[in-house]
Order: structure tokens, then sequence, then C-alpha cells
């Protein structure tokens, strides 16, 4: 159940009802949705308990009956799908319905050079988001861990020189707050789709969130992942499917594409695909790429590089600049093939 | 290695060249393949052995370095993609580069009067070849196990009526001469991939054979399967990916996209994909039905029914007839739209 | 459900009992267990259905309300274990509750003298029943696929001359008779968990079958499998569980103990592990064979080889004889070890 | 390769190394080990490398050709096994080779009273040490989170009461003092495996680690995960295997065992099973402890509550007090009776 109340209603209010509900042995979850104090239930209410929750609590305003444990980014909650603006001014982007989008650039950020090069390949090839690495997951603790802060401005002033907006990932709270100031987009990574602490502070940064689906993580954790961020107030969120693991070692991982449809129809929010690191190999990017065009997607994020073969980092992965002029024009084609399928929905609801 | 002996080579050939090679201790594997005697080696020949069998052994004719385990499926002993022509006359359909086919039909022939229904609307939806079940493969001994012999006749007579190809599953040898009779391409369901004798059987059947994916099958586990039927002379395979096994209850299994992008580079066999059992949820059948044709592979197999929800097997992911009209038109749309990226190949090796 | 009829009832008596219940649209699967004629139902009977029942047809003794999708399998159905009765005379072997069985022998019956060899040494360890393989499923067309019946026939000399029970695995309804003429027990293998034209035929053989887990099955698939061999009047099956598909190359299988555990809680049949093929990696073999001691599994079978390095098929899993004599003693300790906390339970159904 | 610096060298020492390496291109990474500086490489130096590095750094006083990608976590390194110990003065307990530890307690603190109570049982039942969470991740948002540092100060008071050493989780770098200052071992959840920046926090704390595997991790990346840890110069990290990703809804993971046997042979680190989460389910928790000690494991982590019933979390995991008796008396049991197999190697290794 999702409690809503009424607009003006303050965290002295929320305590009320909490205290309310908890006398009646239920426990209340306050989060904050689109300028509202909300309550999110685990139980159900029946008929009886709503009225009298009504008649305790004159300032909830209305009960939402959502089944789906996560609430706020339920279809149940939102049935239609929202769109997260991402970036500033003329640069701005936004991801959603209707508007097929394309984050590219270098998995790491490795020198002036490099990024600047790459963005330039990027915007060139028509690719709308800047993407590079600062704090790089490495299994290896002997491996290059990123350029850090200084990679961030570097990533600032290539996404103003080339007006793009910029998506970096963080990997720890302490963190947050500078990735928040140079970047456009937090990236939670895969590793970290359910480390909960850093959750709640991409939420609270208050900037959209790009939120990768872990290698194992179930559609139902994924968007449970995603409730821990929507409870903080952000409805800026953002889902990425970058591949699970599976049993064969010809692919890195598996890219779930049937998860991605099965998925959009459980939440609102937007979806995009990642197949360079679903797949590790160049030759697949492409065709992959195409694919998620194909299902609906909103977007596909896709690693790519000057010289791959002195990439620091997932060079083996990285597409080169003509693939991605390639790759941009294929996945506009697709979305125009398939547009009558995929009826054209309205995009009403922006994420602020 | 393969070794190929030269045209008009009889079986008492290869007896001597597979005698020679015991008398090294390696161990031939007789196999035919363009209607040449072959010989399989696992092991690798070095120069002076390939110098000593072209001298005691006049016969052969080319000695290959092919290092995939699959020999006469893999792309290095064809680089380029072999075709397969399926049905005869005017209906006939050749699966390869540059034709996207559409199979379709219903799961489990179940009557006259729905299996000619359906045969209809899949002729009017324009897809190419009718599918219907006539012995099931169920996991519950307590379940439909399909018509028999008695659906065969029937799906014959739909296919000529239509004049559309068919074809079905044939489940154990026993049928495999029943089945090679009535349809036009014998099925090797996945739960039968790894039934070497059945492999063998309907190698032998001469027939063209469309050999579905194990659920938890590599892709070299799966080309090892071809193999066993192209080396019974049988050139005329196409594969079908239908989902490998996950761990998330979302979808019945997960559709692997990308391994069907990776097993195109392995071998030159056609590779279509059915996104009917792949998902189990008829809403996702045509994203990826969509994405099929994205990626390039050569076709797609799907379940239709023209009241799934009387359907006595599979009606959750069988789409309606409406849907099947929508997802052929969808297919050549993104064909089209995708074609430059997959320059036009010739279909040169037209298997037979 | 389950219909119990009266005994001495005969094909006739169940044909009406179908008819019957086809008159209110439920379909009945007839099957045959402890010398009844037994009817499965996928449907519940409601109380009113089953009087209805009694009433039109007078030899229905029973109706059990068995939830299980597998009727015949389920502890539902026999809450107690069933133990299995090998072989014959001074040498027969019951595999059930309280008597830990070793199978063992090597992967492949190679020669006269490999066998033999081999067979004293599994004897002289203390080991139950001998294993080997006369007809092989290898991946690759290209490897050695077995001796065939002139393997039968040693298996059976070593058998008697070390008065052991057999075991063998049989891969094509063409062999049946041969298999089950030369051996105690015939095995299917995991690649033909789901050819249910095999389940049934070795169904009908009547000589104790050993049915092996697909690698990517779940234990109700198992189990189901389990039900076709059941349903046809063959009581004796003896589970085993050899390893499932995982995501890491470190091991060749993840074998799932737990599942073997929560297998033995929906089913009275025997389940026994193989932890040579779970891990294919000789060192493993022992405490993974302890392991299935601990957890209260009723036995395991093990590839034993006296020159591993010189076997034609999997040497690396198979263990060395003085590893085999320590596994022995060692099972048989732990067995003696956990007795108190898997309480005695008599053994009263003995299949037949 | 591991580079080892004399006893008594500087960081500054290890700045002069890794600027030499740096000028013939190769990148050294610093890291401490038992009171020793060393410099982590991921390539190969040959022997004209090694000879150049001991003239340009005659502090250098080793190099060791470790071939696995964790250099410190390796058995190549450390071939006989490491001890760690846990806890001070009489309650300190080793966990090692020789010495099967029990670690028990409630999944969540929930009060005082439940924790004292359940800490009695753990005690009496002859447990070694006291676990329960106080940071508990979640998946849902709206899910009791545990009682932070309140449920810390219980824990830490129920250890002392009862002589027990204590293990806990931390979910975030922030509270890593606080944990640390409050249990003897700091436990690292599954979900945090790839947390890279919590390891290196957890190691710099100097107490024991409790490193549990991530539900889809390979034995590789578990243990690049440990060297982490490892490579802040904490040598206390002990190994938890807790049940990985599987296809069957049967039970809630799989536990790995022959993971367990495997990963025992690439390093020399403690490694213990917890089969209360692998399991998701009571009665699979005592075989499977059972089953840890038969494998030679070095230990078990076991839930247990007084009334799993009313628990806040996993109560249906949680073994009663009368089972974990039992499962203490079975794993002593279990041990004794395979001793002999794992011949007792003398434990030399204690972690500081």
């Amino acid at each position: 159940m999702l409690i809503i109340l009424q607009a003006g209603s303050t965290k002295e209010d929320v305590k009320h009802v909490v205290a309310e509900l908890a006398g009646v042995s239920i426990t209340g979850y306050p989060a904050h949705n689109q300028g509202r104090e909300v309550i999110c239930l685990s139980q159900h209410l029946n008929i009886e308990l709503r009225t009298w929750l009504h008649t305790v609590c004159p300032l909830v305003e209305r009960v939402l009956d959502i089944k789906a444990p996560y609430k706020l980014a339920s279809a149940e909650y939102k049935p239609r799908p929202s769109s997260v603006l991402v970036g500033q001014g003329s640069g701005q982007v936004r991801v959603g319905p209707g508007n097929f989008v394309v984050m590219a650039g270098p998995c790491t950020i490795e020198s002036e050079e490099q990024l600047f090069k790459t963005a330039a390949v990027v915007k060139q090839a028509g690719a709308n988001i800047l993407r590079g690495g600062a704090f790089k997951p490495r299994t290896s603790p002997y491996s290059f861990q990123g350029m850090g802060v200084e990679g961030l401005k570097l990533l600032q002033r290539a996404g103003q020189q080339y007006n793009m907006p910029t998506v970096t990932e963080v990997m720890e709270s302490a963190y947050v707050e500078a990735v928040a100031e140079y970047a456009d987009i937090l990236q939670v990574g895969a590793r970290n789709m359910q480390n909960f602490p850093l959750l709640r502070e991409v939420g609270l940064a208050g900037k959209p969130v790009l939120l990768k689906r872990g290698p194992s993580a179930t559609l139902e954790e994924w968007l449970m992942a995603a409730e821990y961020i929507l409870a903080t107030g952000n409805e800026q969120v953002i889902l990425c499917e970058r591949g699970i693991k599976g049993f064969d070692p010809s692919t890195r991982n598996v890219l779930d594409l049937g998860g991605v449809v099965a998925v959009q129809e459980k939440t609102h929010l937007p979806v995009i695909v990642d197949p360079s690191h679903a797949t590790g190999k160049r030759s697949l990017v492409t065709p992959l790429g195409l694919a998620a065009a194909a299902i609906g997607a909103n977007g596909i994020m896709v690693e790519c590089h000057p010289h791959p073969e002195q990439a620091l980092c997932d060079g083996a992965q990285s597409i080169l600049p003509g693939q991605l002029c390639e790759l941009v024009k294929g996945v506009h084609n697709v979305t125009a093939a398939v547009r009558e399928i995929y009826e054209p929905i309205e995009a009403v609801e922006v994420a602020a």
C-alpha cells in the first residue's frame, strides 16, 4: 500500500501517521515523491483499516493498493512511462519514450587528449550523452583504478566543450558530492546495485541516476534497488541492463533483452541497454545495440575509443569511431522502423 | 584437422586412410560432406605427418587445419554463410542470408479446424513456413502428448493447401521416417539437442533439420550437436536459439541474442530465433522477434493461435493473428533498416 | 489426484473410468503401480465429483489428493522412503535408507584387462556395485563412442566374477533390451533426462533404473521424469544428482547437495550422488563423496581407473585405487557419525 | 609477480622501486603483508628484468613468480593453510585447520532479551562465535533495517557475558570504525563482495574480516576481493561460501561445496560455510552444515532463533535451539570421522 498525504503536509504529519499505524502494529516507511510526503507499507490495508486511517489522520489524501513490493517504481503507481531530463540548457536531453538516446565514450578517462578526441567522435557520430569512467571498479587491486577527481574535471570540460550531458560512475558515498558537482548523471555500477547506503546517497544528491542491473539480480531486486533511490524523493532514475551471468564462456555476460521488455511492463522508469559490458566483444556491440532499439528500449550506452588496442581498460569491447557512426544511424533507422508497433506514447511524466 | 578425399573415393578408400592413420596412433572419424568422403581428426597433423599422409594415401586431396572441435559446422571450413532450401516447387523457401523467414503456427496440432484456421492466418500474415507439433515433449506424463501421425497428416495437408513448407518436431528414432515423409523440416527439440542417436537418424533422413539449442548448452556444445548431423552427409542444418536457463522467474528462459551473434561468427549455418518458448509470454514475443531481425538472424519461429485461451499447450505464449501480421511486417521493416550494416552477402552455399 | 482401482481391476476397467471422467471433461492418464491400475489427473476433484466417481465406478478403491504434479514419485503418496533391490542372489544390494551404497568403476569400458583390473579394485575397496560405460554419449562425434554390446558382455562377466550388480548407461530405445539383458541397473544419462520415449522404454524393461538429473533440470522436472518411468508400473527408480550448470569455470558443474536434501523431502525414491561428473576433477571427488554421506544421501557413484592418465574418457576425474579404498572407508565412517541425526527409518517399501 | 622488500624498508623505498619499474613501463602496486612492504605486478618479469631490478633496487629481497592474479591470497605464496585468531583472552578462537568453528546467532538483533536468550543457547550448544546483524542489507527499503549502533552495543555485551567473540556485518565505510570498536569480526556481506572502497576500509580497520562470496562471483573474483583486503596489510581474512544463484526455485541459492574444496586448493585462507542463507530453509541447514564438516571446511555460520516464527527477518531459515545442539555435536563427529583423510596439518601461519 502507498499512503499519500495532502500537499503541504510536513515531516511532523508523517510522524503522526506512522505513529497511528504503529498503534495497530503496522510499520510505515516514510518516503517522498513528486513533492509529496508518502508512506509505504508492506502489508495490505483492508477497507476497515483504510476508513479508520482517514478518520484518525485527516491529512491522508489517498491510499493506493499497489501490490508490487516496489511502490514508487511500479507501473501500478504510474501507468504512463516517465522521462528523465538530463543536463542543462541547449544540451539538455530527455531520456524517455520517443527519444532513443545514445550514451557513448571511453570506458576509462585516461588523459585529456584521449577524452577530448573521443568526445569529438561521440558528438560527430550523433550520440547525445558523453560517458567516461573516473572511478573504476576493478576486479583486481592491481589494475588501474581511474583518474579520480582529475578525471571528473576533464569530463565536465569535455561535456561543456561539446555541449553534451555527462555520465560517470560513483563507487562510494564519500565521492557522491564530487561526482554530482562535475557530472550530469550519477551511475551506480552493477556491482553496487545492492549497495543500499550508496543508493540512498545518490538519491539525496538530487541528480539523475543511472542504475545498472546487477549480474545476478532479478527484475524485482533491480526495481527494489531503484525504490531505494525513489524513496529519497529523487525521481530521476534510469535503469540500465548490462548483461547477466551465464554459463557459456563465449560471451562475458548474457544480455537479457527479454528482461528489458519484461521490466518495462512492471515500471514507468526509462530503461536503456549497455551492449559493451554485456558481451565484452566489439563485434557483438552493434547488433545488440540495434536490438535494443528494436525492442523499444529508451537508449543504449556504449564504449568507444579512438585506439581500442591502447585502452587501459576493456579495449576489446570498445567500438571504433566509424562503428559508432554506423550504430547511431542504425538505431535511428530501427527506431523509425518499429515506431508504429510501440505506439507513440506522449511523455507526460518528467521527473525533476 | 579435416581430410578431404578426392571425388569418387569410396568407403573402402576411407577405410584405407583410417587404417594408415591408426598405424600412427591417430583416430580418424569418417564423415560425408558435399558429396565427398571426409575424415575428421581431433589431433593436429604437423607438416611431416601431412606429407607422409599424401604419400601413403594418394586419394587424399586436401588436409584442412580446422582448429574448432566442430569441423564441418565451422566458419573456418566454410567462411561464407550457407543457405538451406526448404520444401518443393513454388512454395520452396531459402533459409539463409538475405531472406529473413518467419515460421509460424500452433504449438500443438489439436484438430483439423484449429490447424487449417491457423494456417490461413499464417499465410495471410505473410509468414513463409508452417509449424505445428504432432509429437509433444511434455514435462509431465499426465499432459496431452500430441496427435501423433494423425497430426502429421493434417500438417502435410495444411502445408499443401496453403503452399508452405512445414516443420514439426521428431522425438525418437522410431518416428524419423514418418516425420520425414510428411514434413519438410525435422525439428530436434531443445531437450533432445544431445540425443546423439536421434541426431544421427535425422541426419540420415536426408531432409532439412532444425536444431534447437538446449537450455544449458554452450555454443560449442550446440555446434558439436550440429556436427553429428553434418557428419552423416546431411548439410541442411538450421540452428534455432530458444532461450537458456536463467535465475529470474520473470521470464521462462533468457533469450540469448548475443549468443546468436556469437555463433554466427563461428559457423556458416543459418540461425533463427524462437521468442515464444524463450519467454513464455505473449507480450514479449513481438519485441524479441523484431530484435532477431535487428541482430541479423536468418528468421524467427513463433507460436500463433486463433484462440490462445483455448490452446491445449502453451497458450500464454501464442500470439494472436493480428499480432502475427504486425510482427511479419515489423521484421521486414527492421531487416530493411539494418541491411546496409550487414552487408548483403551473396548466398553461395546451398546445402542439398 | 490419484485414483486407485481395486485389486484385480483390468485395463478394461481403467478404460471405463477414463471414459466416465471424459464425460465430465476431465482427462485421466492410466498408470500402473504396485500391481494396481491407477489413474492420474492433473485437476483437483472436489467432494461432489469424488462421491459421483465412487458411484459410477464402483471399482474405484481410493481417490488420493496428491498436490504435487508428480503423483507416484511424491512423498505425499508414499511418506516412507523406498528401497530398490539391485542384482540377484548373494550379490544383491538394497539401495535405500540405512544402506549407503558405493557404485564404482571406469567411466568407459576400454578392454577386458582394464575392466577386470578395475573391478578387482572396486571389489577390494568395499564398493557394492560395478559401473562401466559401454555406450558413451560424447559431445563430439569425433570421440570414442564406447565398445557397445561387446562392452556390455564384458561388464556382465566382470559383475559375475566379482559378485557385484552392474550399472551402465542406455542411450536409445533400440538398445534397452540388450542393456537390460546384460546389466542390473539401466542408467539414463543427464542429457537424456527428458528423452521421454526412452524413459518409457526403460520403465517397461522392468529393471532398476538410475535416473541422472539433467544439468539444468529443476527438482520438479527431475521428479516428473521419474514419473514417466513409474507410470509404466516400474517402481525401481534411483535418482542421481551429478552437478548442475554454473557460471564458474573452476569446476565443470556445481554439485547441488542442497537440492539432494530438498528432493528427499519431496519424494520417497532413493537418491545418490555422482561427484565425479559434477566436478571433473579428481581432488574434489573424495570430499564431495564424504559430503554425500553427511547429508544422508543413499549412496555415491564414482569413476575409478587403475591408470587414469591412460583413460580414453574423463581420466581427470577418475580416482585412483587407493583413493577409492579411502573413500569407501570414509563414507562409512561419516554415515556412522551422522546416524543419530537421520533417525534410522525402517525400510518398508521395497520396489519390485 | 610479487616483489618483497627487505625488513625495515620504508614507504619511500617502495616509491623508489615503483618509480624504477615505471621507467621500464611496468606498473607496480604497493601492498603490505606480514609486516613487510611488497609490490605486486600484473606482468611477468623475465630473468633479465629481475636481475636489473636487484641491481637498481638493492632493497628488493625476493621476487616471487606468482601466476595467480591474486598474489597474497594464493596458495603459491603461502602453501600452508593460514589461521586467523579471533577475539581476546580466554574466549579467543582460532579459525583454521584442525579447529572446526561454529558461528551462530540470530539473523538480526531485535532486542536485548532476544539476543541474550539466543546467546545463552549458542554458548550452551557448544558454538564458538556469536553472530548477530545490527546493520541489515534488505532488498526492500520498506523492511526493518536493523538496530544499528544500539545493536552493536548489545552484541558486544552478549559476547562479553558469554565469553564468545562476535561477528556482525558492516555495510558502509562510515560505520567501519563503530563496528570494529564493538565486534571481533567485521563481516562483508555477499552483496558487497565487490564494494572495493569498503574492502579497503575493513582492511585498514585491522580486525579479522569475514568475506562472503557474492551470489554470482567466480572463485577468482572472490579471491581478488580478498586480495583488496590483504593488500592493505590485514592478513586476517576468513572466506565464507553462502550459496550462488541458481535456476531452481526449490532452494533460495545453491550451496557450492565443490567451490569450497576448489578454493581451498587455490588459497591459504580459511573457508567457512553458511548453510542458512544458502538454502533459506530450516530443514536443509543441518545436513549441509554436516556436509561442510565432511569436505574439510574450517567452520560454519548458522542462524538460530529461540522463536523463529517471530523473527523479524529470515525466520524460515533459522534453526531451533535443539537443532543447534544436534548440529554442533554432529559437525564434531563428522570432523573426527574424516580427520585421517584431511591429514592433520600443523597450523603455522597465524595472521595478525
